[in-house]
């Protein structure tokens, strides 16, 4: 059986990194209720809704954790019990909130993005002060993949290529879009993630629509392919990858179109390194295009940060200037669409070396020519 | 194809009556990111994140929602497009919360239970007062079911049925709680369920455990087996059940407390009523068991509203002075626990009627022997 958590000492370390960055950013502490946040924090899954589970990290002394007692099972695959963080249970009749607000000692709290209104808003009247975004506080630490993390990123885009190397198979003039993402499906269960995360087959026109997923079209002869797949791997880091493939051989002026933006992701992929900003990874792959005249094509940004979560930061997006930094993880994924007639995509996932970047998939760029049958 | 919502007037009729309940509230409007809320009012199913999506409904004057453009897809499926409401998309740079906050005319706001701190942050920033919660002003539209929802609960009611009804074949001395669960997870859906919500296959000393899920844990004869399960129906609306089995005949007095648990759970579904309040349901379960000596063994609240969530209001409870209305729909399901040896409960989802309830579940009640083999 995989690990479903990374060993406890990654997780005393980020509890420290995290109560560190809270008290230079001037505040009392943070409250983690369950979602990525806690996930990264102590490695729970808990999904816990109308009764409030919560991390309190103070800036300074010990966590607590406040935990419904009908709850407190679901705590024992995390590394709460080993970390030795006080657990506060709880019965309906008492106030949550008030331990929560005692285990803080202060009122200027960062919440996790993820917690529901249901439990800030008691939280906020109990405190006397609108709490703030604990993202801002959290985001280096958690865009700077350490080890384990990279490698689990690592596994999960072997795991992917791996279905993509049998996406061809499933692509045969007849079948529909929803027949090949069908067995995708599967093969990306088989590969060794977890689940499904996304599927996005999109054939002839409806490759154009760049949040297309997969339709009843049937796919036929001089069809491109757009296949965006990916889903989550032991314990929980996410693959994400994207290949056109082309149904027979494509239209000349298809195949100089996709040559440009292969060109565009490799200049983007080959741009990456310590220091340069997310947005002149963007420009790189938009430079490009740019120069063949196709800059109206590619509608979205190039990349966006993957992790625990699908999508998190850093965003390769123009505007923004944050330095690249060793250990960052993002998708590198220029794309050209023209609609009503086709689209394609490249898409790898990248980790930021000490001096580039290394990709963590390894599938050919090319458009994949697979038989018209 | 089943229908994924309602049609679309039962829509039209649900957002006139949450505006005149936002009015009366003394509220501008209520303002609905994705969750079970915005499942009621307008049969939508986004479940989108890091980009805002929220209908605005104010008080009055017209609703607007508020949807990312690569987003506005998700709509399609909705009542949106058939209820002609305003439709306002945004591309990545736009403010969306200003986009919200125009459409209010107002800045006393409630807001869904579910909007994530994300969004309910820098939305009470721009409003320059922190929203109430909208459960509330919607708590009385929500309970009080109309004729589509309790059609669809008596639809789940006996689709879970017909699982219970397969159960005795899957309880076999030397398979795990889990192969069981395994067995139960296909019934489920082949029964006509869309998905699995929850399994708990609780036998022995599990059984004693009413958070208990299922475990590696082997059936064998003598043991006492609680089977809780449900799931969502199209077009959303949930089944949950439990039934207790015995593999081979029962011990006397295991068999006595059996029937006091049956007559306990009998009393309080006689007792469900218009005017009645929710504790006097659960007071009348709990008479019951107390006079036979178990109050001590009866461990959790009576029951649960159910619908879209598989917890909702109202819930059967000591404290909860709410009379019941015709329409409401919610779980009696009294249970009695003695830790380390066995545990039992008996739950049906009943319907207030004008005189009386309806159970949407008609398995036996008795504890169904199974043979030991």
């Amino acid at each position: 059986m995989t690990l479903s958590r990374f060993s406890t000492d990654v997780y005393a370390h980020r509890l420290s990194a995290a109560a560190a960055a809270a008290g230079e950013a001037g505040l009392a502490g943070l409250v983690i209720t369950p979602g990525y946040d806690l996930r990264y924090l102590v490695g729970s899954r808990a999904q816990t809704f109308e009764r409030l589970t919560a991390l309190v990290l103070p800036a300074q002394g010990e966590p607590t954790v406040v935990v419904p007692r009908l709850e407190l099972a679901a705590l024992k695959e995390s590394a709460v019990p080993e970390l030795g963080v006080t657990v506060r249970d709880w019965v309906d009749g008492e106030d949550p909130y008030r331990m929560v607000v005692d285990a803080l000692g202060g009122q200027a709290v960062a919440v996790t993005d993820a917690m529901p209104a249901l439990h800030l808003l008691p939280l906020t009247e109990l405190l006397g002060v609108v709490p703030v975004l604990a993202t801002d506080v959290l985001r280096r630490l958690r865009m700077i993949k350490d080890g384990a993390e990279i490698d689990a990123l690592r596994k999960a885009g072997a795991a992917i290529d791996r279905v993509h190397a049998r996406v061809p198979e499933f692509l045969v003039p007849g079948r529909t879009e929803a027949d090949v993402a069908a067995d995708i499906a599967e093969a990306i269960v088989a590969e060794g993630h977890s689940e499904v995360a996304f599927i996005i087959v999109g054939s002839g026109p409806n490759g154009a629509d760049p949040h297309h997923e997969c339709s009843d079209r049937e796919l036929q002869a001089g069809d491109i392919v757009v296949v965006d797949i990916g889903g989550p791997y032991q314990p929980g880091y996410n693959s994400d990858c994207t290949r056109t493939y082309s149904i027979g051989e494509p239209d000349p002026e298809v195949a100089r179109r996709y040559a440009v933006l292969q060109r565009a992701q490799q200049a983007a992929v080959d741009a990456v390194r310590p220091g340069v900003t997310a947005e002149q990874i963007d420009a790189a792959a938009r430079d490009v295009l740019a120069a063949e005249g196709l800059a109206e094509a590619f509608v979205h940004r190039t990349g966006h940060g993957i992790g625990l979560s699908v999508h998190e930061e850093p965003y390769i997006v123009a505007g923004n200037d944050l330095p690249l930094e060793a250990g960052m993880a993002f998708s590198v994924e220029p794309g050209v669409y023209f609609p009503g007639q086709w689209g394609a995509r490249i898409e790898d996932i990248v980790i930021v070396t000490a001096d580039g970047a290394e990709s963590v998939n390894n599938q050919p760029h090319e458009l994949i020519v697979v038989p018209a049958r």
